[in-house]
Parts: C-alpha cells; structure tokens; sequence
C-alpha cells in the first residue's frame, strides 16, 4: 500500500472542492484564516511520516487538544474523573447549555466544551493557572516529541474576550460545585489549551501513542497503558464529533477527535494516527474536507475499526 | 486462547451476582421470565460455537432484532434510508418522544424504537403485514441459518395490548409523514420482529455475517458487502445500547446490540460473533449481567476494536 | 358606552386587514373556510347582544369547547381533576409532547390538547362514547340557551382521519396510565366535541355565565358557582391561547380561550361575553384579527381586568 | 369590609402553621433569616393602610424589584423592550438556562432571572452600575413615598459571590448579544436591586400605583399611564410567580409579583396594593404561608380580577 501516493491523491482530488464549508467566525482570530487550504499526515506504527497539501501550515488544533487535556487529566485521577464527568454522546452541539441543566451540572462527555472545562479543572488541581497550562504545554512537546510547539497567545485572548457561552458553561458548572477552582482559573487555562498551534505533521505524531497501545513509537516513550489508550479511542470514536458523532464513525470508521480550527486527529488502532485540517466546517462544526479526506483514506486503505 | 474455558469462567465468575438488576416490566409476557440465568455463546469466523451456561434457553430477542430489520431495510431500499432516519447517538431514553418533536418527526438512529418504527415502515413497503412478517422471519432462517427460529406470538400480543408508548411515537411520526402505512400495520410488524425468540447460541450464528465482512462463513452466504457490515457495526457501536453506548463502547469496546429481553449480540470484526443472555437490566435498560460478561470477555481475550 | 357603535366601528376598520394571517390547514375540512371574513358577538350581563360583521356565520370552535369541557369535567369530579392536569402555562405549542414526557403524563393545563384529551376521559367517566358526547351537545344546549347547536360529523371525520399528533398525545398518557378509557373512545369524543358548529351570537350566549358570577341571566340557570366562574376566568388567561396566553393578557386584559377554527370567547367579568370569529391565524395558532379586534374592544370600552 | 379584621385573623389563622416551607439557602445571608414570620400590609387607593403581624420587620424584597425595574425600564425605552425580552409565562424555573438556548438569548418574560437581567442592562444605559444603583433606589424612595429605603450591601454581596447561575445565564445571554454592557456591570446592579430591604408597609405603598391607574394616591404623583400600569399587572399574573403563577392565579386571582425573601407583592386593581412576607418558600420558589395568606385574603374581601 503506498500511502504516499494516496495521501497525494486525496489532496488533489478534493482541489475542486476548496472552499466548500464555512470558517468559524465566533472565534475573532480564527476567521481570518484562509479558507481553501487541505493539508494530511499519516504517521505509521513503524515510524514513517507521510504528508501532502498544507501538513506543514499550523493551524489553532482547538478542541483536538480535548483528547490530550483528558490523557493528562486520567494520569492525574484516574478513573475517578468519570465522576464527574460522563462518557457518553451528547445528541446536542458542542456548546448546548441544556444538557447540563437537565443532568445537574455533570457533563455527558469531556468533548464537549463542558466536559472539557471540568477536565481542566481536575488537571489546574494543585497549580496556577499559568503552571497547568505549562504542564499541558510539556506534555504535548512529550506526546510529539516536538519542543516546537507553542500556544498562540493572540488566539487564547481573543477567545478569552469573546467566549461568553463558555463562561456561562461554567459558571453553570460552578453553580452545580462540579468546578472547583474560580471561573476565570480555569478558564484561562481552557482558553490557553485549546490555542496549541501545531501542523498537521506534529499532530500526527502527537496522536501516535493512541494508535500503538500507549507507547509512542517514535520515542519508546509510554504515554499511557495499552487499555487506556482503548478507552480514549472510544471516547473519541462516540464522542469526537459532537453531534456528528455517529456519522463520522459510519462514513470513516476510525476513533477521531475534531476541531473548530479545521483539523481531526483520527486513529487507526495498530496501523497509524492521521491528522488532515483544512479550516471550513459542516453544520456540526467538523471540518468539512477533512472529514471528506478522512473517509477517502479510509475507503482506500481499507483501515476501519469495524471490519475490514 | 481457549474461549471455552474463558465462557465458562465467566458463567462461573458471575454465578454469585446472578440477580443483580431488574427484569423489564413493561411487557407483562416479559416480566414472567425468572432473572437469575446467564448464557454466552461465541461463534468464531472460523465456524466454531463455543457456549455455557444458559446459552440454549430461548428468550425474546426483542430490540436485538433492530439490527437485522436494518439490514433487511438497508437491502431493500440501500442508502436512501437515510432520508428517514438519521445515525447519531440520542443521548435520551430508547422510548423517548422529545427529541422527536425537536427534530420533526426524523429518529435519530434506527436502533431507538421510533427509528426501528421507521424501518419497520420500510420492510413493509409492498407487503401486507403478515407477509413482512414473514420475509423477515425467513431472512432470519437464512442468516442464522436454522429454520427452526420463531415469534413467540405471545409476546407479540402481549407488546401489542400494552405499547402505547410506541403507538404514540408512531402516530406522531404519522402527523409528520414520516410513516407511509397505517399505524397499526406498521406495529403489527414491529411487535413480532421484536418477539423473535432465540437462544445465544443461534442469535451468535445469526451475526456472523457482521463479523466476517458480510458473509456467513458457517454457509458461505453472502448477506451484505464488506462495506454495508461495517457501517451496521459502526452504528451497532454508537447507537446499540440506547443511552449507554458510550459506556458500553467503552467498556467493552465492540460493536453491540441489546434487547430488554436481556440479550446482547457483540461483534468482535474479523474474530467472533458472541451473544450473552441475562434478563436482568441495568438503569440504561440494558442486560447488567449481559454487559459485565462482555466486558470480562473482551478482557481476556484482548478483542477490542480500539487497539489490542 | 355605545356597543353596537363599537362593533361597528372594530369590523369596518379591520376590512382593510383581512386575508392577513393562515387558516389552519392541519385539519382538512376547516382549510376549506374561507378566510376574509370577521365577526363580532357582545353580550352583557343585562342581557343584551350587540353583533356586527359575519356575527351569524357558523364557524367551527375547535379548543374554545376546551373550556366548557372543563366546566363539565369540574361538575363531574370537582377540583380532584388536578391530580390529572396541572394548571400552569406550558410554554410551548399546543400540540407539544415534550412536556408530558419531562412530567410524566401529567399535561400542564387543561386547554392544551394534551389537558383537554385528559378532561375527555374524565367526562367520559361512566358513559359510551356515543352518551359523552351527546351530554357534551346538551350542556352547550343548554349553556347557550340554544338546542339548534350541533356537532359537525365531517370535521369531526377529517380529524379523526389526520389527527396523528392527537393520537400521539392520548396513547402517549395511556401508557402513564392517565387515560382511563381506550384512546379511540376518548378521542372520538374529543374530536366531536372539538367539531361543534356555533357563530359569534351564540358563543357570546354560551360564555355569559363566566361573566356573570357562573349564572346565564338570559336564563337565570346556575351553571357554577361565582368561585368556580372566577377559577374557569383565571386558566382562561393564563392558559386560553397557548404560548401566545401571555400576550393577549398583555394586549387584550381579559380571560379568552381561542380555537384554531379562528374564534376566541373573551370575558370582561361583571360586563360581558364576547366571540370574535376570523379564521386566519397568527404564527401561535391564535386568530390574528379576533385578537386584534379584541385589543380594540378592549381599548375602546376600557375593559380589562387589570385596571381601569 | 374590615380589612384590619381581615388581616389580623389571618395572620392569627395562620399562626399554627408558621414554620411550613423551606427559607431559600442559596444566598447565604438569606439563609439566615427566622422563618417562623409573618406580616401583611393591606394600602387602598383611598390612602389608608391596615397592618397585621411582621408587617415592619424589614426583609429582601429580591424578585419583587423586578416588577420596578420593569417599570423603570419601560419609562427609558417603552415599548422597544419587548424587542429583548418575551412577555409569556416561561414554564420552567426562575433560573432555568434551557429556554434561552432554544430561543436564542431571548428570555421568555421579564420577571424570570434571565429576563430580569436584561431589564437590568436596559436600565444601565448611559450610566456607570454606581449611578444606576441610585437611580433605582431614588426611583424606589419616589413610588414609596419613602427615602428611608435602602439596599443591604451585605446580601448584595452574598449573592455577587455566589450568583454563579446568574452570570451563566448573563454570559449566555451576552454571547447572544442581547446584553450590552459587561456582565459584570450588569450583574453588580442586579444583586444590589434585589437586595433591596422593604417591610410590608413600604412595600404596599410602593405598589399603589399599579393598582390606581398608574398614580400613588398617597402623593399623587403619576409613575406610569393607566393603560402601562395594566399592562404590568397583566405580565405580574402571567409570569409573576415564575412557574406557579397559573396556581397563584387559580387560587388568588389577582396580579403578584413574589421573591425568595419571602415577600409578595399582590395588586387588586382599583382597590388596593397588599403586601405580604413569610420567609419560608413552597417547591416553586414562592413564600407558602404569604400565598395562602393572600388566598384568605381574596376569599374573604371578594377581591379578584376574574369576578366577584
């Protein structure tokens, strides 16, 4: 199978369609982004990196970086954090309010952006708020195994300034004493993690250790144990979408974790960990042409979690 | 790996819990039925059966029979089914209306009762009532390859007396078109499917299908592409368990269907197809028993589609 | 205070506005009707009815029965009838099943479907359907003073036929076990008694008790009791006109139970009953010009009950 | 009539029952206030006040502001408010966030929280919190005919510490741009109107107006028009008791506004202004005894909207 090839194909295959979708605009900072860009990375198990289109442009990996604050947070916990936070699809957008008041501040899923502001809270426990965002930095140069990477200042401010609905999450939470440290704490630290710049390259490989039982194959580093990493594939692969949940897993069939900044981190168990981004989104807030180069790549690889 | 020592380990391990949870009450044929009994059976791609405990006692398969009536649906009218319901999570009860009237009278997936109404609905299309009835007992014939499976009228009268629940979800897509044949027709049909009644040991033979890349390998037919196989067990593993699909894709971490019956068909791609019997039931209205005995195998034998 | 002048004047300056709003369509027969036409019925408490415009067409009253119903329902049971319908606004359609499934069954009011199926079942308590609603047809006889009224059999038909969403509801609460009676006995008693066929001039007859302390001075018959009159006053404006109830108090001032035939009974307490009749509506189901000639009414006599 | 009987008696009927309910915990500094209390003031537009009990115990009057607040901001912006809030009964709680995700930032009345804090940012226009604070408590001293009011710093800065709810709907509502000033700004001149401190005297004399054709009959001062001081009561008896305000209206029938102080402040138009207070809350968030109190009340005076 030469991956190379395919990946080459895929990108210049969706060409015509550049431009299809819409960039976020809620965040200031990430409506400037130029739409009509495609990038892909697939990272094996054995330690080959292919890449074609725009894999070495950084983009905002926003919500992707969910899936390492929650990794982070399990080291932390353990499983004592479903506690306080559930596992399971929500059936509402990214940013519903509902949920929550219907399930007395407890989150159905730490990839929704409750969920994820309750994640931060449990990883801020015992820090500042500028020591966990430093942690959270660490880990992601460990996972990469790329001291690179950086978190875009201008992005978390403008987010900071405009995230009223994400204030109002958790104040909710608060409310509900499903947070623990003040508002504007964790916040600040959410803020701060969703704005990890990366490419599309590094974030394959930050995504590795997912696809190799917890062990990132490039490093020898052990991330997290073999069954853990189960577990977070299978959040990803019910959770990862938000509302698009369902359909992705039936149209690509990989665990993959979504992003407004246009990128998905997927997984192919014992195979490889892919990262495509191109910014404009679908109606559930996924990137659009990548999800469309993520279930071309399955198609052509004959990677699915689901059969073969 | 030995499955059957590992079946019957399991059987003996969960001996003592024999009794937890609660046998569904809401069809008076059901709640007759003693709780404290536990089969698994494994059917392996290979075409060996590996069974203990109760596995050759026959129970109602109930909501079990969803993931087959889908595949007959899907045959008949193939991907257009999507126009009438949709293939994400819920996030609500298996019975509830309110996301009905949020989103117009479109289910969220075919494995809640009011998408399996739908599909119901479909398979109809052309027929009258008993000879859909009829199709899809013969298609159960063939795919499990025994004609000696049947529909426990009983139950079926017993659903018929007492659904008003589903009276009401079908009427209500009724008034927003989305069912094309009278009301009671289409309940006629989906009280019996639902009243199939199998042991594990055939409910395992009758998913193998799903396991082998659509082809039964104890017959060498072929019922659906590999393609169609693994998008049914995408679905089976986001929407097969009602409100805890997360839980149960995390835990088990395979495609799954439950029935309130207390079955559960799991599918292990390229490996297995298992069916566990428990009429106990869990807060979600999925076999407890059923789902710990799952997890215990899923445990021992390293299956998983998540990662080995 | 010139009365006849009044009705005069609402109906000649609303010549220019009729044909704005929809005829509701749901229910075949009444999307027959044709919609410029307005009437106006006042009848006072001494006994006097002023009328102008199509005051003598017959029109279908649709839920406006809702609140004799209940009248009939509170002679039967008493003030018991709230352990099964509450007496709160919904805040949401007429039709909504959300609600009954987050309060299990148990509708907010008697004037939503939902309430009203309920108060069908009560006064059906005992009866046939054929005698309920022949009861229903004598207590309008005899509230109206008028035994020409008659129920409309092909209205009552059509929605017999497509009233899908009212099926939902009453099988929905069957299966809370708050129906009594089997669905189809309840709801062809709900959709005749919903078919009564009156004009303006005798439904301003039929609601004069509720303005004259529960007796018809026309008659001198006590329908209620004065505490009664006042409660039935209270859920008309609270409850009469859906989720628009808050905005006719805001506008009108006056307790008014509408249909979606286009009537709408209002009373000034202490002064009169009035029917206004216009079958186009408004986006919450209300007659559009009925509640705009009311809002004149009430502004040209100084009736409100929020204030001189 | 009696009034000073009929207030003395029932304050002396409702003796034994003082203690039922539950005082509000979430503000800390109310938590702390003896429950077993009750006063009642009775002003008739004559000029006369009858008081009966704790009638000069000073409370909070909380969500009873509302109902000035409102009547502040219709006197800045009239009728364009509504283009910002909704005038129907909202049927959910005080607080609940749900609505507002459905519809889109907009509150359904202005007496729930969230309608009330956009009342709040209206009335803050062109000015600094500090000077809408003032402007508030003189606009109270004005209505009350009473400069001795003031605003208990203590609890408006309980709630500001723990109103998490308060800035979850404040931010949602800000993300939806329907709040035009900081949240914070906004929300400091919520708690501080709500923390206002009023016996029942002041309170009665407070609501004269709306009870008197908009003008205090104590001064003569014009606060609003008649047909205003209508329109506020009729929003007081369709939203005035947040979700039990249709039972306040079947009991009580007349327009109210309540808080979690304990207070209520009821208007029977053309007759008189009535003010009651007990600490202790029934399940809707409403004071028990000071409910039943002004049911006694109505009963015994004839006082209703609906009819006498």
């Amino acid at each position: 199978m030469d991956l190379q090839a395919i990946a080459d194909d895929i990108v210049r295959d969706l060409a015509p369609r550049l431009g299809e979708g819409k960039v976020a605009d809620y965040i200031p900072e990430l409506a400037k982004v130029e739409p009509e860009q495609l990038g892909i990375a697939i990272s094996t198990v054995d330690g080959t990196t292919y890449q074609a289109g725009d894999a070495q442009t950084i983009f905002s990996v926003q919500s992707i970086s969910k899936a390492f604050m929650l990794t982070l947070a399990l080291g932390k916990v353990g499983e004592t954090i479903w506690r306080r936070v559930g596992r399971e699809p929500s059936g509402t957008a990214f940013n519903s309010i509902v949920q929550l008041e219907h399930e007395h501040g407890i989150p159905r899923n730490p990839f929704i952006n409750a969920g994820a502001i309750v994640v931060t809270d449990i990883v801020l426990s015992g820090h500042r708020p500028r020591e966990a965002i430093g942690e959270f930095l660490r880990f992601m140069h460990y996972v990469a195994d790329d001291d690179s990477l950086y978190i875009d200042e201008k992005v978390a401010r403008s987010e900071q300034r405009t995230g009223y609905r994400n204030y109002a999450l958790a104040n909710f939470m608060r409310g509900f004493d499903n947070l623990k440290h003040p508002v504007d704490h964790v916040l600040g630290v959410y803020f701060h993690q969703c704005a990890l710049a990366m490419n599309c390259v590094q974030l394959s490989h930050a995504g590795l250790f997912l696809a190799n039982r917890g062990t990132n194959p490039l490093t020898g580093f052990s991330v997290v144990s073999p069954r853990r990493a189960r577990r977070i594939n299978a959040i990803m692969l019910t959770c990862g979408h938000y509302d698009g949940s369902g359909d992705f897993a039936f149209r690509v069939g990989l665990p993959g974790k979504s992003g407004v900044g246009g990128g998905i981190l997927a997984v192919a168990p014992g195979k490889a960990s892919i990262a495509v981004w191109s910014p404009a989104l679908d109606e559930t807030g996924n990137s659009l042409l990548g999800g469309v180069a993520l279930e071309m790549l399955a198609a052509r690889t004959g990677w699915s979690v689901f059969g073969t």
